[in-house]
C-alpha cells in the first residue's frame, strides 16, 4: 500500500509551512498556493489558486486522500468581504470539491476565536458548549465546522475540526504577549502530530482544540486525546 | 410612551403574511419587501429592496425598536448561491445594519432544519445540542445564529432566535404530510404569540424551538416558556 497523498491549503501561510516540512515524511505532498509559490522541494506536487475558486480547488484536490485545509484570512481582525471570500466561500468550495471527487478527509483549520467569549468570560471550555464567536473571523470558522458537520452526515465526508490555539512563528516572539500564552500555546510539533493524528484516526467529524499540553489550559483537549490519540509532547510553562 | 415601531423582513413571505396581520394591533409596522409590494393598509409604512442591499437594509431599519427578519430563501433545498447571498449575506447585513443605526433587538427566523440530523436520528432536541444541519439552507440558518450571538457579545444587540417548525398555509394541507407535522406544527396564532413575546422578553439572546404545543413534540420549548413566556394555545393533536 502506498503512501497518502494529502493536499495542503494555503501551504504559504505560517502553519501551513510547518506543516510542509511536518509532514512530507510521512505523506505525498501537494501544496496549494494562492498567489506566490514558495521554493518547490523534491518530491512535491504544486498547484496555485483560490480555494475560494470552484475550478481551482477541484482540480487541486483530484486524486488525494485528504486535505488539510489552511488557507483564508487568519486575522481576527478581517473584514466582512475577506471572510466571506477567502473563509466561507472559500470552505464551501474546498468541502464540495472533494464531494465530487471523492477525497475522502478534512482536516479543517478552525480556530479558538469560535469560542473566544468563553475565554473573556473565564469560562473552561469543551468542545461541546454553544459556539460562542468573538470575530467575525471567528464566525466564519463557525461556519466551516457547521457545515463539515453538514457534509459528514449528508454526503459521507470526514471532518476533523481542529480550534488552533496560539501559533507563534518563534519562541522568542512569546514575551510580547504575556501570560495567555501560557494558556494557548501550540507548539509547532504537537501541531504536526494532531494534524497527522487527525489524518490516520478512526473519527467521522469532531471539534477539538490544538493546543499543547499546557498546565494552564481552559480549552479541554481529552476528547483530543482520547479520540485521535492526540499526546502532545510541549508545556506552554516551560517557556514562563 | 408609544407603540413600538416593528419592521418586518421578507413581508410577503408565507409567514410575514401572518405576522403582518397579526402583530399590527400591537406595533406600529414597517414592511420590508424584495420585489413585489403588496396592497398597502392604513398605518403601515412600506420599503422596498433586498436584505443584502447595505444601503437598502439600513434605511429600511432607521428608526425602528426592532426587526423580524424574516427575508431569506426558505427552502431546504435552495443552492448554495441562494444562501450565500439571500441568507448569510442578507442576515449579516442586517445586524450590521442595527448596529450602525442603534436598533436594539432582532428577530432571527432561524429553522429546525439547523439540528435536522438529531431528528433523522431520532434524537429528542434541545436548543442546546451541537447544530447538525440537514442542508445547505439550515447550515445558513446556523450561521444567522451564530453570527447573532456575535453581534450580542461584541455590540451589545438583542438577538432571538426562533428555529420555527412546520408553518402551513392552511390546515386543509396537513393530510398530506403524513404524521410529521403532529410533532412539528406550529400554528398561526402560536406564531404571531412566539414573535411578539421575543420582542418583549428580557432576554438578551436565545435560540428556541418554533412550534405549538404538540403532544407528540420532540424539540424542546421549556426554555421558551420559562425565558420568553410563551404560552402556546394549540396541539396538533387536534388535527390527528
Amino acid at each position: 500500500m502506498g503512501r497518502k497523498k494529502v493536499l495542503i491549503t494555503g501551504a504559504a501561510g505560517r502553519i501551513g509551512q510547518v506543516l510542509r516540512e511536518g509532514l512530507k515524511d510521512r505523506y505525498d505532498l501537494r501544496l496549494m498556493y494562492h498567489r506566490t509559490v514558495l521554493e518547490v522541494a523534491e518530491g512535491e506536487e504544486v498547484v496555485l489558486g483560490s480555494v475560494a475558486d470552484m475550478a481551482a480547488i477541484e482540480a487541486a484536490v483530484d486524486g488525494v486522500d485528504a486535505v488539510v485545509h489552511m488557507a483564508g484570512d487568519p486575522s481576527t481582525n478581517a473584514s466582512w468581504e475577506s471572510v466571506l471570500e477567502k473563509n466561507i466561500q472559500g470552505v464551501y468550495c474546498t468541502y464540495e470539491a472533494c464531494r465530487k471527487k471523492g477525497v475522502k478527509r478534512v482536516i479543517f483549520a478552525s480556530t479558538n476565536h469560535v469560542t473566544g467569549f468563553y475565554e473573556q468570560d473565564g469560562v473552561y471550555t469543551t468542545p461541546e458548549l454553544p459556539e460562542r464567536p468573538d470575530s467575525l473571523y471567528g464566525v466564519s470558522k463557525a461556519f466551516g465546522e457547521d457545515l463539515g458537520r453538514y457534509y459528514v452526515d449528508e454526503h459521507g465526508l470526514e471532518v476533523i475540526c481542529l480550534r488552533i490555539g496560539s501559533f507563534q512563528p518563534d519562541s522568542a516572539v512569546i514575551e510580547r504577549q504575556g501570560d495567555r500564552i501560557l494558556s494557548t500555546w501550540l507548539s509547532h510539533r504537537d501541531c504536526v502530530q494532531l494534524v497527522w493524528r487527525g489524518i490516520e484516526a478512526d473519527v467521522r467529524f469532531g471539534i477539538y482544540y490544538g493546543i499543547s499540553a499546557n498546565t494552564r489550559a481552559y480549552w479541554d483537549i481529552q476528547s483530543a486525546r482520547q479520540e485521535l490519540g492526540y499526546a502532545p509532547e510541549d508545556d506552554a510553562e516551560r517557556l514562563a
